[in-house]
Formats: structure tokens, sequence, C-alpha cells
């Protein structure tokens, strides 16, 4: 339709946009071609490109374009990978508990088999991904059969919070290597981090540190608009990209996205601003810095302030949130809660978390694991 | 992000905006909320409400918001119907041929089983849909054990740019209530149509004109802001109607809907703009009128053109398009082509589409069925 109004807006902008604003509109559409049409069904090149200058900056690796997947938010690329997968009901797909659902609702969609490792609540480690566990997981998998193909991890944690030491990733990546596994990199909560002591790394730099003999490492990594200081969640954009990945499943993966035609181009061009937002000089600068430090701020504040909360709560712990946009507390049920329970014949988390919904209306703690 | 300009613009639009524009933009801004956030899985209800009211006016039958989901474009919206519906390996889709590839690549990804049948090209009907056809078909797979649970129509035709007949319609509608098969109609080009002859009839008001006796036919339509006069096709708007569709299925379509969170947020306010678009009165019609005529009769004339020069070519016979984006031609080879073909071993109809795609670099032509 030749009603929209940018061409006019770029002509005639008067004082409503920076400068800077108006040279990167210039820029995406002579990059993007024009917004109304079908772009390359993995998305602009474009935007591609912007993406693996960013993915190659942030880790200090090279980045190929060509390996970059657009989609509409991260969700339906972790779906698309999933369902490629998933080739037969016998596929069994690691996933962290507590997860996000989007893992276990995906795994039952497509038909495989969800196999849950448990993350380390201890006050000690804070919900850190123990080693011994997700041998115990995938051991107990195979010995039942299950063709266990991929390993989801969330980093940072959707709900628990926590950030991934660069060691911890090392061992992962270890462990998946040695049993021929497909990593899951769900990073969508990468730059909400808020502990100095636990910066964010991702799965892709860390693989590349460890050197040639990983290189065989298939590795999926996902980003979003949705989180950051961004929060753009509507609008649908993300990304993933593919290391490591046998050229024969990105061409397949192609051919999947290709039925979709093309991620939509607004969210398309939302990750082109995310990877590539102002810097230091750009006339919007300053307004940038100030809007995404006060974001960062208040998310950082009201985690922490939460937390407090919680902590004067008889029989609740909680860790501070190390990154993303939880905290997820530990409850100790005191012996005469325990006693209830029994009396009534019921389990004893199960019970609070029904009292709770039913007294409150909040429904998130039925996914936390409760500990008695 | 708070640098999204919208509210300046709408309290100091200068006069880049007829009035309408920007009251019509207060009005979805009101009823959608943030736009940068998450919407319900099925779409804004606000959005669902205004498509109720244009299939209501469309066809002069109720239509419910609960039972339309708005999605990014029409394709993933087929394609999570064909998943519902394809729940074991042994599920047979029935999809025309010619077809646009949606629909077997989706069969194919979902490994549900094709069940082609072939429109009817012949100069005196136009590509219809002949029921012996349709019937032939289904009896052919149900021989074979298929469970045929659905029957896919495209009109106005992709590609063969027919319109159905309100008959034809009917008669289709009668044969899948008979044999208790689900009806898909994606009705994307409704509002391409060329011939006054083969005005467009919507699956949902042919249905309900047959009155009660068919309420329990399942039927799907589909559309989309891609096609039209419209043509967003990068922004990726689309919805679906679920019609006498049981209500078990529409909370199982939800929940595989909220696995993706929600449609695009940009897409779903185009939907709101195509189905309500500038009325008279409006200070923006009469733009809107002339740029929607222009289209629409660019597209009639070049169709037009096409047909005649097509028509023009030895062996080629091409019946007008009564609607779509395309015209589909019906080629006769000689003699002395069937002869070539045979002495070299090969297929007349593959030969002649290796040649031309190997002189012209034209590949649709590859799905074309030929007629020798």
């Amino acid at each position: 339709m030749a009603l929209c109004m940018y061409p006019e807006l770029l002509k005639n902008p008067g004082n409503m946009f920076p400068s800077d604003v108006l040279e990167r509109a210039r820029k995406i559409l002579k990059g993007f071609g024009p917004v109304g049409a079908y772009t390359h069904s993995k998305g602009s090149l474009s935007v591609r490109r912007s993406v693996a200058d960013y993915i190659e900056e942030r880790d200090g690796f090279p980045s190929n374009p060509d390996h970059i997947f657009l989609t509409n938010g991260a969700s339906p690329g972790v779906q698309k990978v999933l369902q490629c997968l998933i080739q037969h009901k016998n596929v069994g797909i690691m996933l962290p508990i507590p997860q996000y659902p989007l893992y276990s609702a995906s795994i039952s969609l497509f038909q495989g088999i969800p196999v849950p490792y448990y993350l380390d609540e201890s006050r000690e480690t804070g919900w850190t991904l123990n080693l011994e566990e997700i041998t115990r997981a995938l051991q107990q998998a195979r010995k039942k059969g299950t063709d266990v193909r991929a390993l989801c991890v969330i980093n940072p944690g959707n709900p628990t919070g926590n950030c991934l030491s660069k060691k911890n990733i090392e061992q992962i990546i270890e462990i998946a290597h040695k049993e021929h596994i497909v990593l899951l990199a769900d990073e969508v909560y990468q730059t909400n981090v808020y502990s100095e002591e636990r910066p964010f790394f991702s799965f892709k730099k860390i693989l590349m540190e460890m050197g040639p003999d990983y290189a065989d490492q298939e590795l999926f990594s996902f980003h979003s608009i949705s989180k950051g200081m961004v929060g753009e969640c509507g609008l649908r954009g993300g990304y993933f990209e593919c290391q490591g990945v046998d050229q024969h499943i990105v061409d397949q993966l192609y051919k999947v996205a290709s039925v979709d035609l093309c991620p939509n181009n607004v969210g398309q061009i939302l990750i082109d601003m995310m990877v590539r937002p102002p810097v230091a000089g750009d006339a919007s600068y300053p307004l940038y810095k100030e809007e995404m430090g006060d974001i960062y701020e208040s998310l950082k504040r009201r985690s922490a302030k939460l937390v407090a909360a919680l902590n004067k709560l008889e029989g609740v712990f909680c860790a501070p949130a190390q990154g993303a946009l939880y905290v997820h507390p530990q409850i100790t049920f005191p012996p005469k809660m325990l006693a209830a329970a029994e009396a009534e014949g019921q389990v004893p988390d199960e019970m609070y978390a029904m009292a709770l919904l039913n007294a409150t209306g909040v429904v998130r703690c039925l996914c936390v694991r409760l500990t008695f």
C-alpha cells in the first residue's frame, strides 16, 4: 500500500527525530528494501549481517550470516529446531527443571520425550547446572532406550535467575561433545545481568575458546527483542545462530523456515536496532543511554527489593538474582504443615501451591520446586 | 522502549495525517493497549472483534471473536490447523492439484498423507472442482486405508486463478458433510476478483445458508493482509475463523498458539486496518479509494494482457483469470515434440519445463500440469 508515510517523514522530518535516527532509517531501508515485501526466509541478509557483527564483537569469534535465522521471537526458533531434532517418537530432549514451559510444550507437541535434569538449588551454589545430575538424567534415559539428541540450557536462567559460570559452561560443552548431544542455548536474557561476579558468557564464545577439538559440537544459540532493556515482546523479533551445525541440517531448517515465507519485517528491523544501538557521539545516544540505564537500574532494584522481602518471610530463602527477570524462592515447610498435609493425604508442595493460588491468584508458584 | 514516537505524533501530528487516520490510531491504541507488549495468544480481542464484524457484514451471518485466531500470515495458520488434524501417520489431507506448495510442504512436515484431487482444466469449465474427481480421490485413498480427515480448497484459486461458483461450493460442502471431512478454505484472494460473472462467495456464507442440517460441518477459513490490494506480505498478518469446530479443538488450537506467545502486533493492527477501511466521508477515503482502485485496475489489466499474450502463442490456451494473482495456461505439444521426447526417453512436459527453465530461468512452470 502506498499510504505509508515514511518517505514523507524522511524527507520532511521536522524536529521529531535526531539526525542519527534518520540516518539509521535510511540505512535500514537501503539494506532491507521494501518493508512490505517478503524477505529471504532466513530474514533480510542486511539484518543477519548486523547480527553476525554483533556476535563477532561480543565473542571475538567469526559469525556467518548464512547460519543465522531471524524468527518471530525466540520461541518459534526454538520450536523449529526442536521440530527438526525430534525425528521419531523415541527422541529425547534434555531440559532443565525448573524450566520455561516453551520447552516441555514443544517437546510434547512434536511428540518427543522430555528428559528433565534438575538444577541444583543449594544456597551455596545458587541454581548451578550440576554435571553429575546431567549424567544421571542422560544415563537413566538411555537405559530406558531413549535416543537423547539435545540438551537445552537457559542462561541467564528462566525462571531461576542464575548466570552460569564460565567453568560450568565448559563442563556442559564437554559432556555434550563426549555424548554427541546437540546444545540449545537460550540466551534471551543476555543483557539482564545484575551481578558483577557472574558476567554473561555465551555458549558460542566458550565453545570457540575450547579450540578445534570441539569444532564439530553442534550448538544453536537463541536471542530475542522481547527481553533485555528492549522488551518489545509483542513485535515478535528473534534470531538463532547455528554453530558447528551440519550444512545439510541448516539447509533443512531453511526449507522448514520457507514454509512460513519470512519472519515479520518490523521484528527484523528491531533486531537490527537492538544489535546496532546508538553509540557515543550519535545525537540520540544520550537519551538512549539514559533510558536503557533507567530500565536496567529499575529491574535490578526491583529484583533486590523482592529478594529482601522474600528473605524476611519465615521459612523462605531466596538467592539474589544474578540475571534474567526472575527470582526463585526456596520454601521450607514447618513440621505442623507437613503433618496437616499427611493428615489430608496431600503432597505438601501441591497443597501449598493450591492454597497460595486460591488465596492470592498467583499461579506461577505452581511450577516452583518446593523444598520440605 | 520509550523511544517510540507515536505519542508525540498523535499530540503534534502537523499536517502529515488526515483526521480520520489520527482517530483510527487513537482507537487502535485504546483497544489494543501497549503495542510492544504480548497480546492474547489468539491476538488482540479488539482486532478479533473487528474481524468478526467484517465477516458478519460480508456474509450476513454471526461470527464469534473467540473462534477467530490472528496469525503471522495465513501460512502459519494453515500449518497450525494441519498440525492439529494430522494426529498420526495415516491421516490424509485432500489438496487440489495444481496447488500452492504450502499444503504439500506442511502435510509432509507433519508426516501426513497428501491426497491429491485434480482440478478440471477443461476450456468450458475453467478449473472447476469436479465432484466425481473428489469422490474418486477420497475413495481411492480410503481403499488404501488412509484416514482422510480434511479437504483443502483454495478459492479464488492459487495458482489457477479460478473462482468457485456458489453451486460448486455447495456441492463441496455437501460431500464433506456426508463424508465427515473437515474443510479448510484458503480465501486469501477474496478481494482479487475480476469477473462479474464469478463473484466471491465465502465457504462460511454458503455453509450458513445451507441451514441447520449442516451446523456440525467443521470449517476453517483463512484470510491475510498479504494479498488483495493491501499486499503487505512482509509484515505478516492473517487470521482464521473456526466455524462449527468442536470447542475442545478450538481450545487445543489455543494451546498450540500460546506456545508462540502471540502473533506480531503490527500484523494484527494491519488486519484491523484491512477489515475496517476508510469509508465515504472520512478525510482519507478519497485517497484510499483512488489507490485501491488503481491497484485493482492494474492487476486486472495486467492479468487480461497476459492472457491475451498467451493466447497468441501457438498451442497455448489460457482461460481469463476470474480471480487471485495468477493465470494458468494449457499447452498442447505438437506431434514432432512428442516424438522428440519419446526418442530421448523423456516425459514431454518435464522436457518442456526443463527447456523453459534453462532458456528463461522461469521455474514456476515446473508445477504446471501440461496437456498433451
